[in-house]
């Protein structure tokens, strides 16, 4: 039996959120972000009801005070602890106001693990007799990754690798008695800056670019250190930062200051090279449009998945949502998709929009059962599904009165970053999609799960049968929105006015989210998705979008030229990762600024990676039809390439693609899978090639 | 301008209150509650906008990591920051995740004090060019007490003062070698007992009685300190244990041990002696009565009104309540009950009744009102009026198809500790007088506040208009509970037939609570209150309403012999405080006995304390009619006394009160009062002493 520290669920997540988006400095302030931060439950119950064959002595350890009861009876709260022979219930309540209360019990039968029951109310009532019954309400605990006492989950830290520059250059400025260097680590990181042999004090000005890191006085992000202080002291002589994003590191001191050395300690979530997905084909900047993808992945998969490493550093639900899709086809790290999941919802009350931001809420519901498609992981939705409720009665409290949703003060309509006027007013046809799709993913799941059980998760929901209501909304989208004059879907409603602007954002998500009929497809491809007239997309983020819903209208050459002149214009420029934002008018140091700020870009943003996700699910054509790969596809689309050959991640191990203009061919470790061409399906057989000749 | 620390409302309550709760121990077992605990928002936002006529500098102090902006924009995080002259808002954001975001700026003009505002969620969005619109729900601080930089909350701590025992008794058992002393202190304590100039290891076992203490295996509380660990060393050869509750102290050591000295750190809240009130009369017996009263609700008044100082040491609105009103007529310490009120509350969502109990629920409300009542502060029913709403909701969630609140599986219905077999299943006319109570309470603060004021505080809010749902409670309890036959409201509406056992509770709440006609209350009286066929109640929880109701219905001789025969009892079994139940006809040692274990009862319990109450409000007959005192009653009835003398505390000052055969006479600082005595009504002028001539 192996032992693992336990935990109520969710809260581990909630407590490291708090860590990690309050680690955010904008030039040495802290800059937490402006929506709620909910903290773990301070006081919680772990139980089980075990059998034992014979007595056993039984080691525990807690973050924070315990107490231990058997049968309802409390037992002195030693470091071990006897439970004798029969059948028995443990108790252990946990109390820990500045850490998740975590507890590790390791015996020889007896170990905490995923079978324990947690809650943070044990709801009881009392007797006359001092008799206590009742019970309170007991869901799975959490757990993961913490499999030994000595390391509880209070001590999570990201693994670390140490890299060194690849050199320096001296910028002392002529009669200034300050020592200045410009470090350069080759590319774009993520971590914390290590001075070895520091005596003295220096001054850090990090940069992304070459021109940010010498801007002392517009950089981003700086650092301050000095041997005199322990602050940053790591160990004898080495002094390491706090982590930040940066290829450039620019360090000053005065002369009386000397250090010997300077490297990184690179932080990125583990991930395993075995177990990922690849990508290689005949068009070289292709693969590495697909490479820097990668690492701009990789770069921003922390302790959750977050939007640009330099500058907010931040969960959002909208950026999360293209990196759990990307992620799928490249490392298949689930851990990080619900850790992200669970803290994006945080806790109730719902008070506000996921990040305040209305489409946001919208993707969180969507990237579950996206995530329930990759991984037929129903545990999981089932431990969100209270949450699921609670957050859709918040979203069904605050519809206008044709129940279609609409900001009110406070609520951040965002869609997109746009270089063209959008009013945002009014009931938007975007807005109205996502709530369609995330209704749809509600009674999707309700239909799985009882709804008696809901209603024992939270009695107070109000949520109705959404089945009902995704019919009633899919209808009142088609015929608000709909105009056969412009072929499109229209902006928004104003004022019961419907607003004319035709942009791509609702038409693509129609196509997408399988709202416009083959016929409407059609239409807006060629007078929405196609038309010059229609204002270009510039952020990858909804580009991201944009290139699926060509794919899915089957234009993987033009998908193809496009991510060629895009991501490769980025690579063109010399981008180590992909950028927040890239307009190709853009000139020179104009790529760096954004939000009116010299700087203000991210040059390692997580929505600049979804190659990734185009190649593997377009491309290659991978996509599972049954939720965990139970069942799959492959149908791989060259888009003009002469050959490629890449590898998607699965539950069960890896699906293998090979295509080239005489045929295509795929493997797999599992599931039921067809491979899908020239007009044919042929079923894959796990462990053996299925080719079809062409 | 006086600096003061400042935090989110509520919050130093609810993180005090877990602090608090969760120092119980039950033979060295921590015991915490077994219901929900919340936590303080870890983010937070002050805010304030001032308009400076100079530039100023201004220290900055905060519990947790910090930043400044003004006008929106980052100052660096320093020690003290730099206002220039003009019109500015300041914004200080903390995060803190083991004690609450407090903080404290001193400058010549700014200072942080209660006109400051805070939000958990200052709710923005950020357009293209990077700049904040929008705000969050901002409301205004809380404060009070921690008036130093040097002095956070986080760092508080009761007030203690040394008392040291009367003497001691060597126990040493024939043919052991363990040196056995049984200290005592005279009367109950509660606070930290020390140990001077220990050398070695000391087990001590504590007793409300000598039994308990002495009883090595079953006393109910105990300690082990050991000078080979620093674990209680408060200065060298000086150990402090953590807060008991005992009068009694048995000390075992092994003869290789030795200390000098025993002492306790006494710990009460503090308060004004010369702002309390005083009771004295003819009856020496009643003044003894009175004085172990204001013993017992001083060792009760902690950082909360706790219910019993040995076991439970919980925060219990049923308790609490009557707490408060003892305290409206001895400290009048309106900050404890505040700190109280909030503290039972915590936070949403509401998951459960305050302390899992129905009744409990009820009281919270209720005791708003009276507060209301006592001090006049409607800024805190403000402050508490957005829970009040939402506890509210789930209150009307919870009701049964007839809208009468019934138990649901895991609410405890609590009622009283009885000796007699009584049902608590089924619709219960005690908890629809408290529910008919509270709902009354919402109706008269709805019509405070404007309708619009709630719903911004809580937009989620379904609270039906109170007033109706009174009305037509108030009539189904009439035409369920009364039976003419019976002359009293009878017990319960059981699937759907009526339960006829006649209890006092519901009844004398009728009385209380006004919903008894004068002919109702007489018939009670005579059938249920005054009947020895009607089961007696036993615990002094229960007999404050019994004898407040007799009080109401002119029957001060009664009460005052049910006072000297039951308070008296206890006295003259040697109680130095009052105790949680009392039954005259036990024997001996089964007065300590209670929930089946031989001292659970708890001899030092705030209930106990009722003669406060019963003497100051039904025989000073002190009361105020408007609140805060604005308008007030001295109706002075000596029920069988000779003489008494007396002065109740109010928010402007005292009102005094003598009386005697011949005349009663009143004085007050304040307000504007009614003298009323022998038919007649005289107004007090302040200042003057009133005089009616009987």
């Amino acid at each position: 039996m192996k032992a693992t520290w336990i935990w109520y669920p969710g809260d581990f997540e909630i407590w490291l959120g708090n860590k990690f988006n309050n680690r955010r400095t904008e030039r040495g302030a802290m800059l937490p972000p402006f929506w709620k931060q909910d903290s773990h439950w301070p006081t919680v119950v772990f139980t089980k009801s075990v059998e034992m064959d014979k007595n056993e002595d039984v080691s525990i350890f807690a973050e924070g005070q315990f107490n231990i009861s058997i049968d309802g009876h409390l037992r002195p709260t030693l470091p071990s602890f006897f439970i004798p022979a029969g059948r028995h219930t443990l108790a252990v309540k946990v109390w820990n106001q500045a850490t998740p209360p975590a507890l590790f019990i390791e015996g020889e039968h007896v170990v905490t693990d995923a079978t324990w029951q947690v809650t943070y109310e044990d709801k009881i009532w009392i007797d006359e007799e001092g008799v206590a019954h009742g019970a309170g309400i007991y869901v799975p605990v959490g757990c993961g990754h913490f499999d030994k006492s000595s390391t509880p989950p209070s001590s999570f830290r990201m693994p670390a690798t140490e890299a060194l520059p690849v050199g320096y250059e001296r910028c002392d400025e002529t009669g200034k008695m300050r020592d200045r260097r410009l470090y350069d680590f080759g590319r774009e990181v993520f971590g914390c800056l290590k001075i070895k042999g520091l005596k003295g004090t220096a001054d850090i000005f990090y940069g992304e670019s070459r021109e940010e890191a010498l801007d002392t006085e517009h950089c981003e992000t700086l650092d301050s250190v000095s041997s005199y202080d322990s602050k940053f002291c790591l160990e004898p002589d080495t002094y390491r930062l706090d982590s930040k994003a940066f290829r450039y590191a620019f360090i000053e001191t005065d002369i009386d200051t000397c250090y010997d050395d300077v490297a990184v300690d690179i932080e990125m979530a583990p991930f395993d090279a075995e177990h990922s997905g690849s990508f290689h084909c005949s068009d070289e900047e292709l693969n590495s449009i697909w490479r820097v993808s990668a690492r701009t992945l990789e770069l921003t998969t922390q302790e959750f998945f977050m939007d640009g490493i330099k500058r907010d550093r931040c969960v959002w639900s909208g950026d999360a949502i293209q990196s759990y899709l990307m992620n799928y086809y490249l490392h298949f790290d689930t851990d990080c998709v619900k850790r992200t999941i669970r803290q994006l919802r945080g806790k109730d009350p719902v008070t506000a929009h996921v990040n305040t931001i209305m489409d946001y809420t919208f993707y969180w519901f969507i990237s579950i059962k996206q995530y329930y498609d990759y991984t037929g992981d129903l545990d999981f939705v089932r431990e969100m599904w209270p949450r699921m409720l609670t957050l859709m009665d918040y979203v069904l409290s605050r519809t206008n009165t044709d129940g279609m949703a609409e900001g009110r003060s406070d609520d951040w309509i965002f869609v997109d970053w746009v270089d063209f006027p959008m009013h945002k007013r009014g009931a938007l046809c975007f807005e109205q999609l996502l709530l369609l799709k995330a209704l749809e993913t509600m009674a999707f799941f309700a239909a799985i799960f009882s709804r008696s059980t809901a209603i024992n998760a939270t009695p107070s929901v109000s949520c109705p049968l959404c089945s009902d209501s995704v019919a009633v909304l899919r209808t009142k989208i088609k015929s608000t929105f709909w105009s056969d004059t412009h072929h499109a879907y229209l902006h928004a409603l104003e004022d019961g006015k419907r607003n004319p602007q035709v942009t791509k954002f609702p038409n693509m998500f129609a196509i997408l989210y399988g709202l416009a009929t083959p016929e409407e497809q059609r239409l807006i491809t060629r007078h929405v998705m196609l038309n010059p007239d229609v204002p270009p997309i510039t952020t990858p983020y909804m580009r991201f979008y944009e290139l699926e819903a060509l794919c899915q209208m089957g234009l993987h050459n033009r998908v193809l030229k496009e991510m060629k002149d895009y991501w490769g214009g980025m690579l063109r420029l010399g981008a180590t990762s992909f950028w927040e934002k890239y307009n190709p008018q853009e000139q020179g140091t104009q790529h760096l600024a954004m939000y009116g700020r010299p700087y203000g870009k991210s040059l390692c943003h997580a929505w600049g990676a979804s190659p990734l996700y185009i190649l593997g699910k377009y491309f290659l054509g991978v996509r599972p039809t049954k939720a965990g790969y139970e069942e799959y596809e492959v149908q791989p689309m060259l888009g003009g390439l002469q050959w490629m050959e890449g590898e998607v991640p699965t539950p069960f191990g890896k699906i293998s693609v090979k295509a080239d203009g005489h045929s295509v061919c795929a493997s797999s470790d599992g599931g039921h899978g067809w491979l899908i061409a020239a007009g044919r399906r042929v079923a894959i057989e796990p462990g053996k090639e299925t080719i079809i000749k062409i």
